[in-house]
């Protein structure tokens, strides 16, 4: 870093603060946005810069979308009984890619995470319940979809608790061993769960 | 990416097209933009698009740096008899960090690929031939610091070869074990290559 001007040591600082890039990758960014026409540039901050200007964020399930409510809320024909908990708004498009889930979403905004100092009212579980309460026709069933991690995972038992004591099924996403595993190299807690999840062929 | 807006899509695209970005770290990427505050996006986006402002390419090496002549090339006590050839700007600042190299530098561009098309008139070898001819002091010797891959091997053959028939010493980074290295995993031209260079402890 030591030998680059100023406007690149900038541009470079600012690549390597968003996930996933480290100082070496921002710093071929930054080389690559150099060979590049300022045509580019221009189109690629113009990109960014109007990025939250066409995007809104639905205020019935806090997903982000082009309208609000959102095209998911916005659709009678979905199940509008089943609800599906999940923490951010991209893992939404993973569960309608399956296209297998036709029920509506609420999205957490994060999870639980006493460490970061995340507790239940940082993420979006006051709203979830005001929504239950107020939804008709009444949520029978709601899917926590929360990552199968430690955070993930507190977040669901937590939510669990709440839901049954509000008298609303709560399940979760089956854990077991993903489409092309090897069963010698999974982990103990995997083989765990596709065990006790066994289902009959 | 189906379920996105298309303000989103256009964003994640962008991201995409940079180097060592796939689509879900864009997908990432684009997430966490939208998390922060617009002054966060207005600046990021406002140090990208003033980039190429600050930036200017020395005359003499080509380096990248705020000045032209680069600070390199305009430092009268750095030795003007050797040259260092690299194929991009960052290859320098590693070179720089080092403390070791006190000579000049030339940046070809690039290398020699004729997969992807690169032949000697696309890079900056015309360039460099100009410049060892007009250059004073009479350059001696050129320090050849392409990658140990193969385009970069080929360029330092071609160089060495038109060097020597120009009447300059060409010499090349030293091949060999890597710091940290282990033996045992080490591939048979990096053996073939540190026991050929073997010196005397």
């Amino acid at each position: 870093m030591a030998h680059y001007p100023d406007a690149i040591k900038a541009c470079i600082a600012y690549f390597n603060r968003l996930p996933g890039i480290g100082p070496k990758s921002a710093e071929r960014i930054v080389f690559y946005l150099l060979k590049q026409n300022p045509g580019f540039i221009a189109e690629f901050t113009g990109t960014i810069g109007s990025l939250k200007k066409h995007i809104t964020v639905c205020d019935s399930c806090f997903n982000i979308g082009a309208t609000n409510p959102c095209e998911i809320c916005a659709d009678k024909k979905r199940d509008q009984r089943t609800l599906c908990v999940v923490a951010d708004p991209q893992d939404i498009s993973i569960l309608e890619k399956t296209g297998e889930y036709r029920g509506l979403y609420h999205v957490l905004g994060g999870v639980l995470n006493p460490v970061e100092g995340i507790t239940p009212d940082h993420i979006r579980i006051q709203e979830l319940f005001a929504r239950i309460k107020k939804h008709t026709p009444r949520i029978t069933e709601v899917i926590i979809a929360t990552n199968p991690d430690l955070e993930g995972e507190s977040t669901a038992l937590y939510l669990g608790r709440k839901l049954k004591a509000a008298g609303v099924r709560a399940t979760r996403l089956a854990k077991g061993l993903p489409m092309g595993a090897t069963i010698e190299y999974a982990d103990e807690i995997t083989i765990t769960s596709a065990l006790k999840g066994r289902q009959d062929i």
